[in-house]
């Protein structure tokens, strides 16, 4: 794909193919019903309204359905919206395929496979070796596919795991600069911290909280996976006890859903490693989007700052 | 023991066995050393100086040790103290019995036992009754020993039980009134809501907090029960999940130390019961020492208040 | 009625009668003018759009008239709405009665103040008593048919005497648990606490605050209430204090408008019944309509959050 | 008195009249009684401790009793102490008056009588007039003689009614510049605002909370006044609510202790006159105790802040 | 101009000159193009929607264009729009000025001139009153055009200006009340307090925050303007300090803005004196739009409070 | 010196020279003055009192003498002190040097000085490099001396620079990880942002504030410091503003002294970057005096929190 749909301006004209991401049928102050659909490519996702909502309608166009459109791209409150002057389902003819209109990680999952799987070969505590490879390997196909979140930061396919290997680098490197650190406990934690991800959320696209994650969330559900590792493993020990914690902590206050602050050095430092890599990734994507000498819209998960791009920005 | 140590008022004398609740030994402003005693009985406690800490002395009078002391009663600084005229270490002779030192829940073991397991009868789903049931079983012993907290309220020897025997008869009340309550959900969080407290704590006497308490906390340790309790006795289903939130929920709010917030209608309410039986518990033992046309002490749990009681009180 | 305008599903057709609850005029964007109107039977209430807004019609269609109607429900951007046909407003051979559209308390009026009036039989102390029998009957007819609120909960009519009479109970039954609980002070506090809404709202339907109810409140209201009944009856002493204090604290906390927090045991029971009533009320309402396995809408007044009813939920 | 007892530095000797403020029995490390005196004159106060407390002893050193005292100033980590020499109590002989030891007012109570009685007259409103007439008659003696406050700002005999006055004039120089500001209302605001505190408050010296204060507030108290005082004159009108929210907002927040927040503009004023006369008073006398160059103690109910005195001050 | 713009009610005819503020092209749910007009007399601002939004129309309507309008006052949701039937730039002819389209202070630039210089010349300290005259000197052409901010107070030409002079004339009074007041520190800490300003807005008309108003703030604009004004003076003492930190203390607390909250008497009175005289400008216009016996709207920057009119207001 | 004072136990002997930090005369309750005197080698420090006080024996032992001493170690309340039995100030012959009492940091000055020359040396922005170039040459001396704090944090000689060293090595492994950061302003935020600490700071040893650093503190200053530096270096551009601003926000919210939260990628780093060294430098030295299994002290600037070394820490 040439050009996302997000980079046209507004007045241009569209014709292209796109998925539905959700299609959601209203009715207009004078009662007819509609369809408003979000359309996306791998560059974002897009409005646009079809003014026919009959049954046969709706079905046709259910999300995840790939479609061609053609239209005119407009400015409606400050938001771009298509404009639709066509739209059908693509066909089998038209050779297109649901992986290509989903952001993905930009690294494979076997690249990323590869990376964890080294950093936990090298762990020297037996005990959170074994632990941490029995979970990874419990939840592999899911760990791989399922975002980070469902939006604010690394909310694309695979983000989870590409969040995890980002911060297993930057984990590398502080504990290079400060050697006090256990290297064990900080990979470890880590890997571990949003595992839970893969119950709390509903899948890879399309992305929902389930009631399980509603109800226990993430951080309660790995907090329990891990001690029943232990147990079917027949490990016992402090590393029990202090994964729990690591996992338990990594939001650093109690006001943040974590039940316990850190009260451990490298748990401390694993809510730093995670707070700093989200960070970066949200910053990278809104700046993306932003002119030097410009402001970046706010940014909600960032105390709702907007962010400036110096003109002498490379 | 006719008359309780704290019942003492300043300027009296005092001739009577106590026990040690702890001793610390201290250097005076001279160089000297002496040791601090806490002395109890079943009313409260005092503190007396013993002006020698001689090694003897200190493994002597060493902390669950019964004296027999003579000496006056003393206010220093607003609080009363005991200025020791006598004290040695009661003899066999005596006859004491430590458990005669230490101030316990008005209902016997059994009696509190009887109760409760009646409550777990009448429940109907056989899930949350068989999951409660076996996890009371498991902690028989120390559910029925344990204090509900190491200050505050409930701080005696078998207080976490009568802090539960009392909730249930509330919830008992409560769901009377509210008939669209589930009283199964609510009788076992009642049981369970505390009970990883007896992993939290080190015990019913000069009780401190575990490593795993500090770390984890009696609310995670008492979800991660729920989830292998289930596991072992082979049950699935919602009614795991939903006590699982129960127990981990019933702080409130994240700053109390709940992960998740109450969002199932008998967690609120357990919320409630809980806080409500907890706060006519350290009412109710702060109104006792105060006169009527009086204020309590500040009472720090309930945000520092002091209470007055009206002369017309009974 | 035999199904409530507010249980219909979208695409229903609907032919009934409803109340006109609010009736706005707004200009369209295309300038035309037309009424929103707010339909009600006592299952709740539904929005209509009028397009004709001519003076006759905004006359005839006056808040508090009921109407004939004849449309289709439709979802509109999530909320349900009321695609009118037709609509005419009721004659009086069609023989309705305003009393059958609005929702009101449980309990009739009568039933209400036999009960309230037994527990005040009760009271031992006779200045309480005088005090609470004066007000009461001061306000007779207004307490039993105001709301106890203008929305979030009991906020129908009569609504402020049933949120009182099931305060009662619960009081009652508490007060059985916790014998050094003053059930005189208790009964009193509940009686009068909101007692001073029938001077802070406007009247029982269509709800408002009066400018008195916004600038001093039904607390400092009802504060200065007891202190001229007292005056007026010649009673002096403590109650008198206690009995303002118990009311002026019920908020529990200076944030939530109570100058003072309770410093009575009373006081601050008085504060939890109030609380577990109002939420029992808002939770049974949000619940009613939510299917097992779903959540409810948010509800504001509990923290915003979202409750679940488990699928093994009666 | 040439030198006050706070104007003297470590080492210096002392020979002087002051009285007892207060007078605390305790224990020394060692066992024995001693007694901890609070002494005062106009300037401030000092401690001193007294190595005798036999019965005799403390009766002849009751809190109010004028001592004649010999001894030096030492500086007691960080505080000066006063090491008695000598001491007995005045004799008649002495000629001396308890008036003298006491801080009081920079203005008489005539003439600060004679001020507000002008701001009244100049009053046009007739109920407010009235009103405010009425109650500051009925709390002459005491509104004349009391303290605004047992600390903090104007903590001194006629405390209350300097504070009034200095508040009146800054309102006047207000409402010159703000000439939509209704006067009447604001000096009716500014004489009634804190006039509760003379039920509120023990009395003018030693001053504490009595129960009434503590439970009801002088802001609820005042208001309770207002109501029954425009019954007892027969005055009805909408100046009676908007006097009475006056006072109940006057502390500017529900957090400060204003169950409603200003919601006209002249309680609005009435809040910011308050504090600002009030900071006033505190930064004067925090600074004229310190030298150019330095920084003030920190003023607790200034935040906690201190305050640097430049060196070209005055 | 007879009758503002923000006068008619619902339902008038309309036939004036007006000045467009903003216009902003939008697209309608049908796809067609419309400007959004925001329409201003001195008396405030009224929106029309143009159903044609050319190129050409676009551009002949742009920002600050006096424009001719005929049409109808119509009230939308609560507020009140122009339904045009008739619109058209004003021509040289129609002899109309920008200036009397726009709202500005009650004083001539002139007469502020005028009365600060006055405050300025009776500075007795040299330091000061130098600093003080070389800012205003350099920004005097910004400074008496500027509004005080983008909107709640003083958002009118030359308000910076209007503001200035109303505090000075407060200042004046207070120190005539508080003569320990250092009145040349408190005149030119009036001054100086929102210099910043004229680099952190954009300038008197359509203002918006300059990039190096958002990114240092106009606090720390002016810090660094008094330093380098000091150097290229070459004065040197505790005055440049002490200026500095009065500037950089006025918003009274971290959480508003000021990296130091005041830790000079004058600067705390800054910070008051700011406050009252903002207050009195924002309640004075809500107050002037509210009937006696009425609410004005919510005022955001007070706390989103409502404040009642009473009936005997004049 | 083989063992440092803080590493005895209570009830060895002692035997060695060390350094007065501070010494502060005091009166014991009996009114005999004495000598508290705080003694530190470079592992810490230890009170001990020294029980005279005379004119000349405050002058010979003045903050910063270096005496030998001989007593025993005791613990009062839970502190060690030490029991004077011998103490002397020393004499030329025992050939002691200040430096050798002083804590300092891990790298020598030149070495420091030529890691951070190096970074600035690979800067490619020339206006970032001047400016930073021009203001640690200028403070070069001072830089290289001043701890980074008073306390908390980097509180030794050399802390500041020891305190940059480290967290440009950390910025240097972020910015290779993500390479959206721009390297220049992330190294001269880090080498600029705690500079006006040698003005806000009274000196390497026995540090306090300054009237400037309490007045107007140390992010202030420096905003000040660049933009002098580029007016004198003839620097404009867009740079100055940025470098004030990456300084101006790098406490990261208002209430932690920043008047702007971090607006720039790499200010929002560099908050992160300073607080991840400033943690663990304060990790690190805690968990020195803690042995496995145990908690350490609690920590005021995280949070109060007591951390745990985990019993298979290395």
């Amino acid at each position: 794909m040439d050009k996302g749909i997000t980079q046209y301006e507004a007045g241009e004209s569209v014709d292209c193919f796109l998925m539905i991401r959700s299609a959601v049928k209203s009715t207009a102050v004078n009662g007819n019903p509609y369809l408003t659909l979000m359309l996306q490519d791998t560059s974002g996702e897009i409005e646009a309204k079809l003014w026919d909502a009959k049954d046969e309608t709706v079905k046709m166009y259910a999300p995840q359905t790939i479609v061609k459109v053609a239209g005119e791209i407009q400015n409606y409150r400050g938001r771009m919206q298509l404009k639709l002057r066509q739209i059908r389902p693509a066909s089998p003819q038209d050779g297109m395929d649901a992986g290509d209109f989903v952001e993905t990680a930009p690294l494979s999952q076997e690249e990323m496979a590869d990376i964890i799987t080294q950093f936990i070969f090298e762990m020297k505590n037996p005990h959170i070796q074994r632990i941490t490879r029995f979970l990874l390997k419990k939840y592999h196909h899911e760990f791989l596919e399922y975002p980070a979140a469902t939006k604010n930061h690394h909310e694309f396919v695979s983000g989870l795991a590409y969040h995890v290997v980002s911060m297993l680098q930057l984990a590398k490197s502080i504990a290079d600069l400060y050697p006090t650190l256990d290297r064990d406990l900080l990979y470890a934690g880590v890997i571990l911290h949003d595992l839970g991800k893969v119950t709390e959320l509903s899948g890879p696209i399309a992305t929902t909280y389930t009631a399980e994650g509603n109800l226990i969330g993430h951080i309660s559900i790995m907090v329990n996976e891990i001690g029943q590792t232990a147990k079917e493993l027949g490990i016992e020990g402090e590393e029990v006890m202090v994964l729990q914690h690591i996992v338990l902590s990594h939001h650093g206050k109690a006001e943040w859903g974590s039940p316990k602050p850190p009260m451990i050095k490298e748990a401390e430092m694993l809510h730093y490693i995670d707070n700093l890599d989200a960070k970066m990734n949200m910053l990278d994507r809104a700046l993306e989007r932003t002119k030097p000498g410009e402001f970046t819209e706010r940014i909600f998960p960032l105390d709702n700052r907007s962010f400036y791009k110096p003109h002498f920005s490379k």
